[in-house]
């Protein structure tokens, strides 16, 4: 260990997600040595094989909507996902079903394409067009919830770079609508809902780490999370309590496109353009804000630094080598400098 | 598709561990098509650098027994890990503390080295040795039962290949002795026990689907389960209910040997050699079999063919391209020769 001082093990459980962490800092190299092993490089300016780029749109499975509407010259597009890992087409279960151990695969499985040109990832992106992919996300979040009784909850993710689950190069994310509540999801919510319980607050209103914090903008704040399953695993989170993401209105959209933009300009520069995915979080599609005064949306970045292995699929625990505070140190300081055409 | 057949995604839940699994047989190749990109190669005779192989002992940390007991020539070792994710000189958290948010990071993390040559893979060594791995499994845990009051969950685990998380390449498996019941074994045993008051059964015991099993040996059965979460997931399974690994004789450890090394081998030759990672799902250390009519022990093991990404991460559901009846048929189908020196 650099300079002999010897740090013991923790053994943390996370509020939020009742996941135990064990945080192992004699399995590591100093936090700031961090580094991808396979970086995510720059793309060409085009693709001749690409079906996402701009005039290729006959490659791509059907659109579902573009911004702006009926352009050719568009910003974005959401189109169906050409090979959907569940299907639209069949008979949806009754809403009010139970589920036993077998359903019908409905659901919706769409793409977002976040850019016409292939050679530019969401990070490179002014704050303005990020806006105009969440918001592709809350319209058809906002769809599935007045046209789609039986789906339940709506998954919105992005992943970047091969290793990280991405199939194509060109930027994009992906919106998969379920017909059930996710394990996962029922297991935050009923952690939310038991500190709630106990506190009778909102365990992520609570919250209030200067050591945890790496930057905060008028209408959120990114940190890590105290028992941060993954090595620089970063959480973006409505400073107001909403438990749904998909209330997010235009004006703090623009927030929230800057201050992810910043998030993964940080991380770039700081671990070398690791793959990563981002998630995010947010409550079962109809429960009522009122029913919901425990829960609270938030957007999760997973930088790919490591496997998951038989122990992490054995106990669904994880070990992190990076305290959370030596994390969010480390991506506090690191300095993002402006990039052109930022608002 | 292969002849034009269009079949539909299906969404099923298992039992055992209360998991949602999409089928989503649209986006796979067919089933006998499946292999690995990444095989694990292998191995040169002897290693100089290798601190795992017979006579380089002292580049270890300390040992803890090996078999048989202070032969120079030993079959396998049991010893520290080097870089222990728990520090076993910490002092332990009370055996009846109700945990926090935080506990200090007491635990156990050994290594059991499997064979003192190189060049063998845990398939390549005949059911009997194989048997002594097992044996030393059950030797440590029931130290660990004995010995440590604190401890409440062991978790066996090998990673083989590096993208299976391994790091050194000399055929060996791990054991993590936790001071806490880790979240995928409480859920796991929350489900089973669910199944049990619902139909007085144990869930493992019921199994009877010749469409799933794979090979049945005297004591033990494999198949694909019901909703396995990754293509090709294999469980080996007790057929007489028993709630704890740690109880398993030297008897039926032979068996069990011989069955692992037959799955291992199936696998290897159908899918190209594949990392993958097998783990110990057992019961909470200290609860008595007499109050665990719902758990059964079983050793599932995963050939790493594809990564967990966002929707994975972000609902703890999986997309499995493979129908577990058409995984169990390939594997049922697979001819493995036996190799010399098998019993």
């Amino acid at each position: 260990m650099e300079g002999g001082k010897k740090v013991l093990p923790e053994i943390r459980r996370d509020w939020v997600t009742n996941r135990w962490v064990i945080f192992s800092p004699a399995r590591a190299k100093r936090p700031s040595d961090f580094k991808s092993k396979s970086p995510v490089g720059h793309e060409e300016e085009q693709s001749n094989s690409c079906p996402f780029c701009l005039g290729r749109e006959h490659h791509c499975a059907p659109e579902i909507f573009r911004v702006p509407p009926d352009d050719p010259n568009w910003k974005l597009r959401v189109i169906q996902n050409l090979y959907p890992a569940l299907s639209r087409d069949v008979t949806p279960p009754p809403a009010d079903e139970t589920p036993g151990q077998l359903m019908t695969g409905f659901g919706f499985h769409d793409v977002v394409i976040e850019t016409p040109l292939h050679s530019l990832h969401l990070s490179h992106l002014p704050p303005s067009q990020i806006a105009l992919v969440l918001g592709a996300y809350t319209t058809r979040i906002l769809h599935f919830l007045s046209d789609h009784p039986s789906i339940k909850y709506v998954q919105v993710f992005k992943n970047h770079g091969a290793s990280a689950g991405a199939s194509l190069t060109h930027s994009h994310s992906q919106i998969m609508a379920l017909p059930f509540l996710p394990p996962a999801v029922a297991a935050r919510l009923h952690s939310m809902k038991d500190y709630f319980n106990r506190t009778g607050k909102c365990s992520l209103c609570e919250f209030n780490s200067n050591d945890l914090l790496i930057h905060q903008s008028p209408h959120f704040v990114a940190i890590v999370p105290y028992a941060a399953t993954f090595p620089f695993e970063m959480w973006i989170i409505p400073l107001a309590h909403s438990p749904h993401f998909h209330e997010l209105n235009a004006h703090k959209a623009v927030d929230l496109g800057g201050i992810l933009k910043l998030m993964l300009g940080k991380m770039a520069l700081q671990l070398n353009n690791p793959p990563f995915n981002f998630m995010i979080q947010t409550s079962p599609l109809r429960d009522s804000a009122s029913e919901l005064p425990h829960s609270h949306w938030f957007l999760q970045i997973i930088p790919q630094l490591s496997v998951a292995a038989g122990f992490e699929i054995g106990t669904g625990c994880y070990i992190n080598p990076v305290f959370p505070e030596d994390a969010a140190k480390v991506l506090r300081e690191v300095n993002v400098l402006p990039s052109e055409g930022d608002d």
